[in-house]
């Protein structure tokens, strides 16, 4: 991905003329893109990477394996959230890791490890680098050097098992790639979360990723088999069988881990066979609530669908979950979409039963088109931030989960911390909200705020994150429902787990990362 | 439960003069009953609790909470292992904890732990005492002092969630309480596991217990939403949302954490409601192979029974899934049971389109009856042990689990280590096996081993098991898909997790448990 915003170049675009006006309209903006710096033009922090280190990271992975290289360094220096963003088209001189190391293998990545132990490295693992809550943050901690360690080259299918539907993958491993070494096996893992043309394997389990197809494949959690780890104090390798008793389940503490227990290297993983067939339908519901109970009676009801989605009235007058028409002629009520995966006979059955079950619970229905719209533009959102950024707009997400008996007070109390918040500031928000994650107990809320840049656009964002985390922490929400934690979402940890489950996260720390080189500053509180 | 046997006197019943003449002709036992003890008869190793820690304790729960009577000392003495039914049979004296005390409330089991910690008690918590591996062992580990922590008064139900589908029982509920308790809000848990009728709520989640219907509802583990713990350092209470990714779960820590990192005194767990109806359709496979293949299909498919089993060739044809015909006119090929819960449209749809995937591997239908037989004597096996243990034989279970392709391999070196190592001393084993819990990855396989007793049975058993737990570490089996650690199967836990999972665990066990009270010499390696 390029340096200072989501993707590749080729995909960046600057806004239509349609949304341009209307956004400048709205939010008193000029509607004309800043500059954007040149890579090469960019100042950054200098690499204190000694002779003697690297010399001994190149005695590991090889000479040509070991960047302090301007590109490599700047392209580590952290991930793709709206402050990520900000601050590298802010600041000079950008921080940065003081190297970039490119292991080939676990026991390379477990080398690694043992030498940043003895001499005081620090390590931030780097998968995608598409976290957008500060995970791969080039942070030291209290230690003088760290490097970002590039899990690229782990990548592959080294072992597939047609009769159980598992797949082994190196940590490394893109979802596109992935899916294409599955894809040769007639196998689909079917995890499409926004992040999925960049993100990696590893970075799926180590921050709890959840794809858009989540109510027909589960969570990335619920697909991890076994998990391999490096750790500075050995490997871990977890998972024996398809469920066992034998004691905690420990890859439960490495799943979620965001590289600072250990390195996951490589990963099993329930797989399935590449669907017969798809079906998309879309509904129209006459307000949020009406389809949240709607969405709730089909998962629970057990109609399987594979994608279920609901965009509240905001987010559909916008037509944001269709990126041909976002702004268009706005669209009244709540967009819900639907698609189901299978085998024909599956299909058939199982959508006609979802679509009797949101007729009856008050949907109307709107055809294939509109959630084959959604499909088209579903990993593009993070661009239209891009050059909403570029125009003095402020535009963020984040996301909580929580029961269903909760959805409306939580979403009310998320949408209430960033409009008061960022309209104290002087900056009116517009808070869209949609449902892309359900359970039979509960379901994920996804929002997207959008504000006029202050003067100090990231201090700005900063105290609205402050008043939503407090909202979110307060009204029975999660802090994060496949984000993950990060730095940003660090200071609501403690009241996620309590003081205790922070003091047994600081212990399992102590165990394997006894100099407390891994990823420095995240998650644990 | 009485302190010899399983359950309750009223059920226990001699055998059949069918099933002891045929057990007598082929294991060479005599068929006559030995005598039991009268339980007020039984010399108990004698309490030590001091007078102090009596008083001390009665602080907390009040003095009629604190009992060192025989009759409760001894009902607390161990679990019903066989090795536990042999133990108890044969010693004199018997050990015991030294008294039980009968917390009310989380607080006061805080209050107990704190106490204990301070003053050096070990604590076995103690649910419904239906451990098969040792777990509530009456050990003592380096303490002069042993308390069960009997946690029966910490039942019902205090909050029904019905539109989110979740329900929080008191840990010491059991089971026929909860799905009573649930009934009258037309809910249901659907855990049915063969402990069902005398285990409790925070047993089966300290265990990662699995019912018969776990096909249809999941494990235990998959239904636990939200756990309260009591700590000797504190309070965790873990699960704020339906899914999340704020770091590790911790609490799939205390999910089989077996008494050794905490007392789960509460669980908010997914429920259902209560089935409109239930189907109930029976197979035969020729072999077991063809069988095991059938489910799988059934399983990967997404047919989604409630109940799907499959008894191997010897199980099927000795009956054992038919408790009315143990012993009757031989049966050929292996019985499959299938059960089918739910609305009527779907108990009809799935079940039809499983009929159809296992008729076309191979199965033939043989109708209702051989279905509702077995879910008639499901919680029936432990009383025939009772029975066959009173005559000379020995009887025992054991279970794993592993990948379908590693299915066939695994059945076989169990089988053969059980055979060789019980033939070997003399006493020719007959090995039975089903298939008893699918996942579209793999499943269970669960093992009955019937042989006759030799002069020492306790170290007859104790040798077998050796082998048979070396041969599932060394065949790619989990050493316990549902019986848990315990005692028993501690020896293969590093086997299991690894010298660094082993490390792992002990360091939790340290933050949460300094004094190491918490049910000494189980689980952790």
């Amino acid at each position: 991905m390029v340096w200072d915003a989501w993707g590749i170049a080729s995909a960046h675009a600057p806004l239509s003329d349609r949304i341009r006006t209307l956004v400048a309209q709205v939010f008193g903006v000029s509607g004309e893109p800043v500059a954007r710096r040149d890579e090469g033009d960019v100042p950054l922090r200098e690499s204190g990477l000694t002779a003697a280190h690297r010399a001994g990271l190149s005695a590991v992975v090889g000479a040509d394996q070991v960047s302090a290289d301007h590109r490599d360094r700047l392209l580590h220096a952290g991930g793709k959230s709206t402050p990520d963003l900000l601050r590298r088209r802010a600041e000079a001189p950008q921080d940065a890791p003081d190297a970039v190391v490119f292991p080939a293998d676990h026991d390379q990545v477990l080398a690694v490890l043992t030498y940043c132990a003895e001499q005081s490295i620090a390590v931030v693992p780097f998968g995608g680098g598409t976290s957008v809550v500060g995970g791969v943050d080039p942070a030291r901690g209290r230690f003088d050097t760290v490097i970002a360690l590039d899990l690229r080259r782990l990548d592959g299918l080294s072992d597939v098992d047609p009769v159980s539907g598992t797949a082994t993958l190196g940590a490394g491993s893109t979802g596109p790639q992935a899916e294409k070494l599955l894809a040769a096996h007639g196998l689909s893992l079917g995890h499409f979360p926004q992040s999925f043309e960049y993100a990696s394997i590893g970075g799926f389990a180590a921050t709890r990723s959840s794809g858009q197809a989540s109510a027909g494949y589960g969570r990335f959690d619920d697909m991890i088999m076994r998990l391999k780890v490096a750790t500075p104090t050995g490997t871990v390798d977890l998972g024996r069988a398809p469920a066992s008793a034998a004691g905690p389940d420990l890859r439960e503490l490495f799943a979620g881990s965001e590289g600072t227990l250990g390195v996951i290297t490589e990963v099993t993983l329930r797989v399935h066979p590449i669907p017969e067939t798809t079906a998309y339908q879309a509904w129209s519901f006459p307000d949020f609530a009406t389809g949240a109970a709607a969405l709730r009676t089909v998962v629970q009801n057990g109609a399987a669908p594979t994608v279920l989605r609901l965009s509240d009235e905001a987010e559909t007058g916008l037509n944001l979950a269709r990126s041909g028409d976002i702004g268009g002629a706005p669209v009244s009520g709540c967009l819900a979409v639907t698609t189901f995966e299978g085998t024909r006979a599956h299909v058939a059955a199982r959508s006609a039963e979802a679509s009797a079950l949101l007729a009856a619970a008050g949907g109307t229905a709107l055809g294939e088109q509109p959630a084959r719209d959604w499909e088209h533009g579903r990993f593009g959102a993070p661009y239209l931030r891009d050059a909403l950024l570029d125009i003095g707009v402020l535009c963020e997400t984040l996301e909580t989960a929580t029961n269903w008996s909760n959805v409306e007070r939580l979403k009310a109390a998320v949408t209430t911390a960033l409009t008061e918040s960022l309209g104290a500031q002087g900056t009116p928000a517009l808070v869209m909200c949609h449902i892309s994650h359900t359970y039979p107990t509960g379901a994920s809320l996804y929002f997207t705020v959008v504000a006029k840049q202050s003067d100090d656009p990231s201090a700005q964002w900063a105290q609205a994150k402050r008043a939503v985390g407090d909202a979110i922490a307060g009204h029975g929400g999660t802090i994060t429902h496949h984000h993950a934690v990060g730095t940003d979402h660090r200071p609501w940890m403690t009241a996620e787990i309590g003081d205790l489950g922070a003091r047994i996260l600081r212990a399992v720390k102590d165990a394997v990362d006894p100099a407390g080189i891994l990823n420095p500053g995240k998650l644990i509180p």
